[in-house]
Order: structure tokens, then sequence, then C-alpha cells
């Protein structure tokens, strides 16, 4: 369908039938070149073998058609590279490799190119997280329990809830890129019978040329990297839904608080400030669930191949990849773009006419009067504010048991939404404290 | 990725970028006209912006790039068309409708084209399991429970099972294309405010053109249709997984009953017959609950207009399209081609060297020795069968308590895997007969 | 966990473990009785199973434990029966059946007790959505789009579109309420085999006597059916989901225009107004996709009795059936008490200060102006209203352009919300109608 | 429903009501216990509380009916809590917590409970993989893909995949349990506003007394914990789903490889050997991906709390801690009594009379003969087998050619099973020296 609406350029690019294609290649020829590394063939000929595995020798969409005769596009590939290379060395041609190896090798460089873009994403993120955070450290809005006013908060409390998040979720993704993006190499029932006695070390070999991990044993049908690839990466986009659907509701016409700089124009309508990428971010993270429910529920794959679980997961584990990145992207663009008006936010606070403090007047009012008689007494001023603008404030001002206990200073420091922030700043800086360290820690991150 | 090995050309087609395009140009046509029959518009300058909506004359890439900015392609679709026709009745173009109105019909339009691909399919499909139901009456085979083999019954009996189904899931979607394909045309909030009182004719008179159901009330936030279509398709992914399930099971190389008659060779291995459509077909199942998923979880959407949620249908639906239209192509080449192999069906029988008949002789036994001792007797008769050649008839034929109330004639009649079929071939006909009875009602299916 | 947070009282004892003994137990009874309706069993012999099959006679939570070693409850039940009954008809006890009859037959009896509740909760929520419909059909309130204000609506347009969606999914549970509950009896393997040529009749008389369907054939791993009805219980799911989202969002303090007359209070913030009902139908809406999905998934089943699929069915389907009808009561309960600000709605239509009818007046403006410049000349307008008591209407009373073509009182008409709504009003009429004309062909609804 | 059958009574036990309802007094006692260690709350008042927080003195079932008015439990119990204590203190009950503080802390509690069990059980599911591993490491079995035959491997090999599955399943759940388990305590907004500035330190005290984490931030609508979790349990099950696979498909009749030693067995028919664990380990498996999906899809929630997505967390929470548990026990039990039937094995080895091993024969005829005409002459030899019950090995001795290039030795060797194993045997000690290594760095894992 419309696919960009969702899907940004370069995560489109980085997982598209051409991106696999060539980590296929790149399978293929790392494999020539580690039989050569630990001697089993001819450097030479693992070149010649090598120099033909590149993306523009090959037709793409025809190997995409001839994979379905037998369920792989490996097949058809092996065919296409074993007819480029001279005869005399096509027995060498993915020598001792069978479909999953490759199709499972290729998965891998596809997603580790993905998630570092992914990664570079989300500290993207973060960042503007961080800067939120800061900038609105004491800027005061209203706190929202169960979509009702509930009491004061500051915007960078709000913010900080973010960027703990993204944090959280970039290091699980960033945890798995580092430690779970292994190469894949069995042969056709794990064992590398082809290979004899060599097939470790080729492995080893393969590994170290790819730049993926070695593996203890062959993963053909233990699944437990895809799972948790994809779980992290649901976590992924439910973290970004989440600061999606803040943005959306602060957009709200009625509310007023945030808007997307560039929020997407109605023709019809002028007035309108379309939340456009929280939209979208929404759209997309709305997906991932089923995805990545999908692919969990295709880890029992049978024996030693799986007949169609396997199958069953290139398309989610990319379409995966390339969700969750350009969630992360559009997240980005959003907040740096984003609108704060700290104005609406000072209105909103006012809505309830003071009745968002009349638990904090109540605690006040407590040790004078009783628990029980302090808060009776208040919830009958806050159902008499009704129309009149000075609302619970006036109210206070106004009763005389109230202010039997309570000079008008102290009434207006009471009310004042201020002045019941509580630690929110302490945890503003908590949260920026902590962001900064992982800053530290995570600054090699995927080469950035 | 590598979409055709799973989806196949015909639903590619159907639903791809350009046929979202084309279906949304006759939208705009249609509604160009629907003003004209309605008598607001003049009919000529209808047709000069219908003639303008032909796919070729648009560049579908281009729209999907631009779709981003505003989260829908529907403005720079608008966009181009009012471009593309002459500047006085540019007004008239798109008039009255919203985005939403462009992109819900075209799905509705898309879903009847893949649709009818599919009821012809699934009907193809039908046609193939009642085949093998009547070719198969009387081929007896082993009946399996927990993946155990259980009793006998044959091989018509179970694809009578198959029949059932498919009839079944087939039924559903078939109502659902009658019934619930509707036109959307409600404007920016349902109330088409901008065509005064027209908008109701209009409406008629554009589902008139598109040959779509009018709906009682536009259905932007009303979205029954959609959970229900994804629903539906989710049960045909799902009785076309069993199918090849049972083939898949079936074609394992110890049971050898079923295989594909065009196999999936190995390169390196000759004597495999991988049930490649099989393997495909439950590919494709498995990724359909996860998509039905996400448009029931997709389906409360805010006000007048999902800001999140209405967008997130667009891929799941036409993947659901694409999915389930390819399985039924799938399953219906695979029956096609299915060979039978009556001799292992035969063979099979006697792996439990007669003890798949216990319970039977148990209860020939029951009236003369009581319930208790018969079963006891002929449970520590199959524990003795060990190696024996001759099985639990052998062990029959030499028991004295046995033989004082069977004759060899009823040992060998109680130990016949043939005559233990109960109602199977009862079964068979009626399954037949109601294929027969759906077949005349359905006839007219789809332009069938 | 506190389940009764989300499943009422109702729904919770009619799927109870006591609720599924019964049925199974009823089965029991049923099938010796259906025997003796066949003339196979002698009738006083089937009393005297019958009569034993009552659930205060066994012990559900032993048969719970016992049941752990066979994975299935059938076999404890079925000794526990046997032991009850007079040695000399236990014979005859179970006759012909395997546990998964019992159990298939019990989810069908159980499913048909919670669905007829359900239809009438669902009876009952579209009731309340036509008196709201009826009652506020000419309320005027902003239509949003991407959650910012749109355009004028009505609230009886927006309750027509719950009304809409409520009588569509009813009518798909109702359908399958009477067409495709149906008996399941098949023995082992599906050919009733130890009934000899008794089977088909048998199972006649049993579906007779326990009011379900008689399918043509068992459908022991041709689970249509549990796809079907998980996949009506899900756009059920996502109907009141929709309802419960806008009641949510009306409902915020911000807002004002919604709230449930017994609002969840605060213990602390007297002010607050928790609409709880929404709160907790949309929790357990967003519990069914993930259950629907696990039944679809488990819809491919091996053989003739699933080895996991069935049983994973067992839990899932009692939850969706407890789930859904708690959300309908839930829903019809905060439809019942939901009061409606009719003073919000027309005062948050004024926060634009004129801006949503933009669209209108560039409409009027363009046969004088020319499309582009009456858009231009309103969007400017707009810009401009900033904080400017007077809105767009003082705006337009100002603009020197404005009124070379529209009078004061043209201005004062093309500025007024009541002025634009299109069809509404046909369009809650066309609701009100389709669901008098509902109301007359479902009256017999499970015997409403 | 009958939820023992799939359920273990250890896993009910620790997640039940009465635990739930243990965890969320053990907040309530061990908050004002902090309160007292940071010196605002007299220690003597603390006790008092704390006292009062004993399970036995609330009534669960009165709680979970009052819970439905608040949708949250905690209101009920805050209250019944607040009339035992004595009314001089009542004041400092549950200050400055809200509802969610309750339950999402009392969640982390009993996951801490669950995952400690579930750690243990996964600990000795790796075990048993060990055993099998060492005890079949040179067990020669066949190697399948898609469900063909395709290469000799060993059980051992098979096992050792069971066993970095499970190994590296268990570490993620691990490591969840050791670092993101964290007391929740923020107040209404996650301010803690009522505290003053104690805020940060009473939180401090909390989780030192509970023995969670301290989060950097209150995470109420910060849902990467429940995420994460969620998504290891999905792993996990994934995991054991693959055990269950392989030993289900194993025990089939015709394969009759592996079997339950306490098999279910089946009343009618006592040959059957059915794999009841396996069969429960599926079904419980099958169950756990839509959950995860729930609560992936429940991540994004509202401003400071979240407006149903929250309390939808909790049952499907409580469900996957129980599913996954019983999971892992039943394999555990599952494997403890694994029969293996190495004759089986052998016997299957040879079903395809030697075809298993063209690949090789191909292989070393490939230097002498050329790759093409090597395999074109085996793959004729195998197609000639047919009832042949030479198989392979004949044809090879009998032809000319072959015979020109390979002595009867040879042709014995390259048909031997047991010489084409490549590097199993290494595969295999390196999955036990991981899993070694893995004992012993996670031998303080949940106090094992």
């Amino acid at each position: 369908m419309f696919t960009p609406t969702f899907v940004t350029e370069r995560f489109a690019a980085c997982t598209d039938r051409r991106a696999w294609l060539a980590a296929m290649l790149d399978f293929e020829a790392a494999l020539a070149r580690a039989q050569a590394d630990v001697g089993v063939l001819d450097p030479e000929v693992a070149e010649r073998i090598a120099r033909e595995c590149v993306v523009d020798g090959f037709d793409a969409d025809s190997i995409a058609e001839r994979a379905a005769a037998s369920a792989t596009p490996v097949i058809p590939l092996v065919g296409d590279l074993t007819e480029r290379v001279p005869e005399d060395v096509s027995g060498w041609v993915h020598r001792g490799a069978t479909s999953q190896d490759v199709v499972d090798t290729a998965a891998m460089l596809v997603a580790r190119a993905a998630l570092d873009l992914l990664l570079e994403e989300l500290h993207g993120v973060a960042d503007e997280c961080a800067r939120l955070t800061r900038e609105h450290r004491d800027t005061v809005m209203t706190g929202r329990s169960l979509l009702q006013q509930a009491l004061p908060t500051t915007f960078g409390r709000k913010t900080a809830s973010w960027l703990g998040g993204v944090v959280d979720a970039t290091e699980s993704v960033s945890r798995l890129r580092r430690e779970r993006l292994a190469v894949q190499f069995g042969g056709p029932v794990g064992t590398l019978a082809t290979l004899g006695t060599d097939g470790v070390p080729v492995a080893a070999a393969l590994a170290e040329r790819l730049g993926l991990a070695e593996p203890v044993l062959p993963w053909h049908t233990e699944r437990t990297r895809t799972g948790e690839l994809a779980s992290a990466l649901g976590t992924v986009a439910g973290t970004l839904g989440k600061i999606a659907l803040d943005v959306k509701l602060g957009a709200q016409t009625e509310l007023g608080e945030l808007s997307e700089g560039r929020s997407g124009g109605s023709s019809a309508m002028p007035h309108k400030r379309n939340p456009v990428r929280a939209v979208r971010v929404t759209a997309v993270a709305r997906r991932v669930p089923g995805l990545v429910a999908t692919l969990l529920s295709a880890m029992p794959q049978e024996h030693e191949r799986g007949a169609g679980n396997w199958q069953a997961e290139w398309e989610p584990f990319t379409e995966l990849l390339r969700l969750t990145g350009s969630a992360a992207s559009l997240t980005r663009e959003m907040l740096v773009d984003l609108r704060v008006s700290t104005t609406a936010m000072r209105t909103n606070l006012d809505v309830t006419k003071g009745a968002l403090l009349a638990e904090r007047v109540s605690a006040v009012l407590a040790p004078e009067l009783g628990a029980r008689r302090a808060k009776e007494l208040v919830t009958g001023l806050v159902s008499r504010i009704g129309d009149d603008e000075g609302g619970l404030r006036a109210e206070l001002l106004d009763d005389p048991t109230v202010r039997s206990v309570l000079s008008e200073e102290a009434v207006l420091e009471v009310t004042d939404p201020e002045g019941y922030l509580g630690s929110s700043g302490e945890f503003v800086d908590r949260a920026l404290e902590a962001y900064a360290r992982w800053k530290e820690t995570s600054a090699g991150d995927s080469g950035l």
C-alpha cells in the first residue's frame, strides 16, 4: 500500500529486497573466504567466488519469483551464483551450507544495519527528551490520571518519564545488537557434516569475517534470538507509542499544550493542527504487538528445520525492523519540532478553579481540624465553586472555619500549584543524571 | 523481503500500490458522476473530472512519498488530480469528501477484487477436497489422536473434514463480500455538511456507481466492517492451515502417505520430498492471527476520525487479503497435485500389529467376559505382541479364553480395520451432499 | 487476580468450573437418553445413568486436579460417573464418546448460556444508544478528527454511530448463536466406530436432546466454529471499546461533555470524576484481540485430535465469553448512567472562536471570490483571531472584502454551527429506523 | 475452567488472589516502616500499622467484589486496613501513595516469587537437557528438515539445541529478575507531592524494605518493565514449546523414538502412549504470544495514569507468570521421565534405505566423476531402490561405475550414518561446556 506514509526512507532502504540479497551474497563471499582462512580452500578460488558476490550481478526480482518453487530464495540465488563463477570452482560455492544458513545469517546482517540506525534514532529521541526535560524542569502543568486532572506536575517531570522509558528500551536493543547477532552455519541438520571435522573452525572464521558473534551452536531451530529481538522491538514501539499518545492528547484543541511545529495542514480546515507524526507513530506502534506475537508463536520449529514457522519469520522480522525504526525517526522529528505552550499549561491548571489542590488543602487543614472534618469541609467548598470565578481560593478565603486556622497568606500559598510539586524537580534531576551516565557508557553504541 | 515466496502473483497484483491508486481514482470519478446523477453537478463537468481519473496519469511512487507529510495519500492524490482537470472545474473535485472517504472506499474496492479471487480459489480448494473425498471414500487409513495411532478411519473421512471447514469458512467470506462491502462517504465528521441536504442522495448514487452497498451511516469510526472481514480471513487461514498441517504430517518420510507431486527438490538430498506448498501455506497462515489481532485492536478510534488506529489498518488489511488469497491458491495447487499412497496408508495400519483394534476386540469380548475382564485380557495380549510378526491377531488366535468365545473367523473379522469404520462412509456421503447443495446455492458467488 | 474488577458476576457464574462441569454432565445424560431414543439402549438404563448426571454429585475441584494426568477433565469425570451408576449399567456410560466429544459439546452449551446473556446485554446497550440518539438528535457539539476540532456535528449523530456498530456486532453474535452452536460427537477419530451403524442417528438424537445443531460431520479438528465465535466476540469488544473511548475522551476534565453518573470517586481528589466503567470496558476490550489471535492460531489441529492446540482453546474461549459479556454489561450500565452536558458541548464549540467553520465560510465566499482567493482570505482571518473575543465572526464582519459579498445577516448565519450540520439529522433518523427494524426482526433473539 | 489441567499447583498458589493481597499488604506495611526509617513517622506508629497488614485479617473475596466500583482493589483494601488500625494512626495508612503504587509494587512482588520458582524449574529443565545431551552424545538418529529425513545427527546434538535455548531464555529471565523488579511509588501523578521533600528518601527506604530495586523515577506510565518481562516469558514459552514439539513428533506411533514414561493412558486404546506433558506444554505455550501482545499493546498509557491499558495488564501479567511457570514444571517432568528408544532411532535411519546418505555419496564420488555426473548417478541409483531390501548400499555395490572408483570397504564406510556426523560431537561438547560455565555463574540465581 502507501508504505512511505509510515516507513521512512532510511529504514525502507536498509531492509528491502536488495538489502537482503546483498546480505545473502555477503554470506556466500564470507563462507568462501572463511574456508580459505582455515586452509581448506585455495584463497584464490575463494576470491574468484567472492568477487562474484556483488548485488548488481543478480536479478533480485527474478530470484524472488523463483523462490516460490522451493519456498526459499537461496536455491535460485545459489544457482545464479554458481553459473556466474568459473565452472572449475563452482563446486566450492555454498559449500557445507544449507538455505537456512544463508537466510538466517542474512537476517542478522540486515538486522545489524537496521538496529544501528534504530539505535541512532533512539539516541536522538533520548536527546530530545533530555532537552525538553532540562528546559521544562519547572514548567508547571496539570498531571492527569484516568484522563482526569489530578494534581500539578511539571512538563519536565512528564518528559523525564519519556526519557527513562527510551533509555531502558534502547538499552535492551543495544545489548541484543552487541551480544545476540550471531552467524548461523550448520548445514542441513546442524552437524556441518559436509565439512568433516573442519566445520567449527570454518564457522568461527565466518563469524569473524562477517563481524557477527560465533554462537555455541548453530541455532536453526533454537529461535531465542528472533524471539528476543522481536520482543525488544516490541518494547521500543510501546515506549514510543506512549510518547505519541501524550503528544496527541496534549495537542487536542481543547488542551492546546503541545503541537507539532510543521503540523499536518488540512486543506479544508485551516485551524487544524493535526499531530501528524504522533498519528504516524501511533499507527506504526499499533502494528507491532501482533508481529511480535507472530514471531513468538513461530518459535517452536520442527526437528532440525521448521516446516513453515521458520519461513513465517522472514517478513514479520523485516517489518518489525522497518516499523520500529520508522517510529523512532518519526518520534525524533516530532520532538525536535515540538511546540510547548506554557501558557496553555498554565491556563489548564485553572480549569478546575483550584479543585486540583483540594487534596493538599485537606492535608494542610487536617492537623487542626482532624482529617475527616478537613476533608468534608474541602469537599463541600469544592462543590460550591460552580461558576464562581474565584474558585477554591475564594471559597477558602471566605470560609470562617478555614480562616480560623489559615491566614490569607497561607491560603494563597496552599492554593498555588507551584508549591505542590513534591519531588518532581528531584526526579527530573535524577532522570537527567541517569541519562548523562548512560550517554557516557553507551558512547560507543553502534559506532555512534 | 522475498515476498513472492509466499504471496502469489495474482494476489500481489490486485492489492498493490497501483491497485489502491486505481481504487481511489475510481472513488473520485464516481463521486463526480454521482453528483451529476442527483442533479447537483453538470454531467459534462463530472465527465471532465472522471476522465482524468485514470491510474496511468498519476505517479504512484511520488504520491506515496508525499503521503508522509499529512499521514494520508489522499492529499497529494487530490492535489495532482486537481492540477490535471481544467481550472474551471477544479472546485468540483473531491467535493464533500474527506481523505477517509477515499481510503475507506478504496479499501472496499480493493477488498472486493481480492475477495472475488479468494472465493474463486476457495471454491477450487473445496472442489479438490470433494474430489479427494469421493475418490477415497473407502481408502482405509489410520486415524490419529494426539499424534498417536488411535483407530482406523478413511482418507475420504479425513478430507471430508477439510471440505466441511473450507465450505464454512468460504461461506463467511462470501456473506461479507455480498453484504458488508459498503461505500464510505461522510465528509470530515460524518455529516456531509458541505453538501447541505444533498448528502444522502449523493452517497446513494456513489454506492450505486461503485457497486458497493449503501450503509445506513458513514462508518468512519464504526469499524465493524474491518473487524468482521479480518476475522473471516482469520478463519480461512486457520482452515487452510489445518489442511497444510495434515499434508505435512502425512508427508513425513516415516509415514509416506501423502506427497506433493512437484515436491520441492533438495539439490543435495535427492530422496527428500519437501512438502513445499504445505510449508508455504503454514508460513502464511501463521502470520494471519497477529494481523487479525492488530485490526481488532485498532477498532476503537477516536471521535469522528481515528488518530492512529485508522491509519494502522491499511497495511495489515492489505496484507490479510494477500496472505489469505495466496494461502488459498497454494492450497488449491497442493491438492490438485497431491499424491496419495494407499499402500503406505495400508502399511501404517499395521504398525501397531493390530493393537489399533484393541478397543474393538475388548468390546466384542465384553458381553461374554464382562467389560473389565475383557479389557484386562486384551491389554495383556497387546503387551505381549512385542516383535511377534503375527501381532494381536495371532495372540487372539492363540489365547484359549478368547477362542472359547470367538471362532477363528470371528477373530479375523474383529481384527480387520475395514470392519471398524463406523459411520465414516455415511459421514463422507453427508459431506459430499452438503457440498453439492452449497455449490448450487453459491453458483453465482462472485460471478463464478 | 482481582477478577471481579472486570468480570461481572453473571458472566463469571455462567462460565465457571461448575458451569463447565454441569455442561459435561448434560452431555453424558443426553448421550444415554439419545441412545434410548434411537432404540439401542433400554430407556430405563438411560434414566439410571442420566439421573446421576447432576453437578452436586461431583467434586469439581478433585476432577480438575486429576485432569492434569491425562490432559483432560473427562477421564476423571467419566470415572466418577461410572462409579456412581449401578455396576450393571456402567458399560453404557459415555458409550461411543471420546473426551473431545464431551468437552467440545460442553463448550457449546457454556457458550449458549453466555451468549444468551451477552445478547441480552448487547440489546440493552443498543437500546441505550438509541435513547441517546433520539434525545440528542439536535444537540450540537464539536466533531473531531485526529483529536482536533474539525466541524460541528450532533451528539445524536455520534451515538448513532455507536448504535450502528452495536447492532452490526450483535447480529454477528446472534447468527452464530442460532446457526453454529453444534453438538460434537464422533468418538476417538470421528467415525463413531463403537456404535456400528447407529452413530448418525444417535448423534441426531443427542443434538435434539441438547438443543444444539446437528453438524454435517463431527468437527473435532475442523475448528471454524471456535474461530468464528472468537472473531465475533472480537468485533463486539472492538465496538464496545470505541464507545468507552469516546466516553473517556468526552469526560476529560478539559472537555467536560460526558460523565458517568456514579463516577468513581477518588478519596484524595474530590473534584475527579473518574469514568470508571469506561476504564473497565477499555481494560477488558484491550485483552480480547490477543485471545482471538490465540484461538485462530490454534485452529490447525493434527489429524483427528489436536495435540495441544485443542487443549489451548479451553481457557481463552471461556475468557472471551466472560470478557465480552462483562464489557457489554459495563457498557450498558455506563450508558444508562451517562450524564451529557449540553452546556459543555456548546462551550467547546467556541474554543476555536469560529475557526471551526472556516471551511464553510470559504465555501460560501468561493462563488464570488474564487476558491483560492476565498480560502486565502479566510485562512488569513483565522490567523488573525488570536485573543480577540469576537473570533472569526468579528473578523468577517470587519473585513471589507467579505462584507462586499456577505451581509451582516449572512455572516451571522454562515458562522452559526447549527446551520452547518449537513445530513446529520437524516443520518440519525436512518440509524433509528434501522434500529427499529432490527428490534422487530430480532425480537425472538435468545428468548428476549 | 479446569485450570489445573495446565497450571501446576505451585504456580497457581504464588499468583492467586491471596498472593496478590499479601503483596499489597506487604507494600502498606513497608510504606509505614519506610517512613519511620527516614524519620517522618514514629516507629511505633509504623509498627501499629504494619502489624495489621496480615493477609488473614482481610476478606479477599469481599475486596475483589468492591474493587469493581472504583476499578481498583486498593480502595477497598485501604478502607479495610484503615478500619483495622487504631483511629489515631489511621491518617498514616497508605500515606503519600496512590492505588497504582500498591498494585504495581505488588505485581513486582508477585512476579519475584513466581520468577524464583520459574528459574528453579528452568534450571531443572536445563539440567535434564544437559543430562540427555551427555547420555546421548553419540546416539545416532535421523535429522529432519521440513519434516523430511535429511541427514544423520545424534540425539545429543538435538538436545544440545534444547539446552542452548533454555539457557539463553533463562538468562533473560534471570537478568530481569535481578535488575528490573523495582518498587513503584509516586503518588497520584508521580511527584510524591504529599510527602513534600521526603518523597525520594521514603521511596528508597521502601525499596530497601521490600528488597526491590529503587528506580530512577516512578514508572506509573513508563511500562518498559512489564513489556520486557512479558517478552522474556514469551521467549521462555517459545523455547519450551520447541522441546514439546520435538517430543510430540518423536513420540508419534510411526517414529516411536521418544515416549513419556508415565504416558497418559487411553481407557479405550491400550496401545496409545499419549505424550501428555508435551501436549500440555504445547497448550500452555500456544496461549502465551497473545498475552505478550496484549501487554505490549497496553504500554502506551495516558498522561500520569492509564485509563484502561494499565488495568488491562493485571490478569495477563498474572497469567503469563502462571503459564510459563507451569510450562517449565511440565517440561522438567517430561524430560525427567523421557524414554529414549535408541532402537527406534536406529531403525528409522534405515527408512530411506540409505538414501539419507545420498548427498555424502555424491560428494565422495564427485572428485572422480565430476560433481554433476556423480549427482546424476546417485540420484539414479536412489530412484532404483524401490522395495529392494539392500537399499542404496546394494545399488552402489552393484554399480560398475561406482565400483570403478570405490572399493567395497569404501562403499560400506560411505553408507554408514555414524560416519557422517560432522561436528555434532564437538557441538555437543561446546554446549555442555557452555552449560557448565553458566551453572557456575548462575549458582546464586534466586537463591538456588
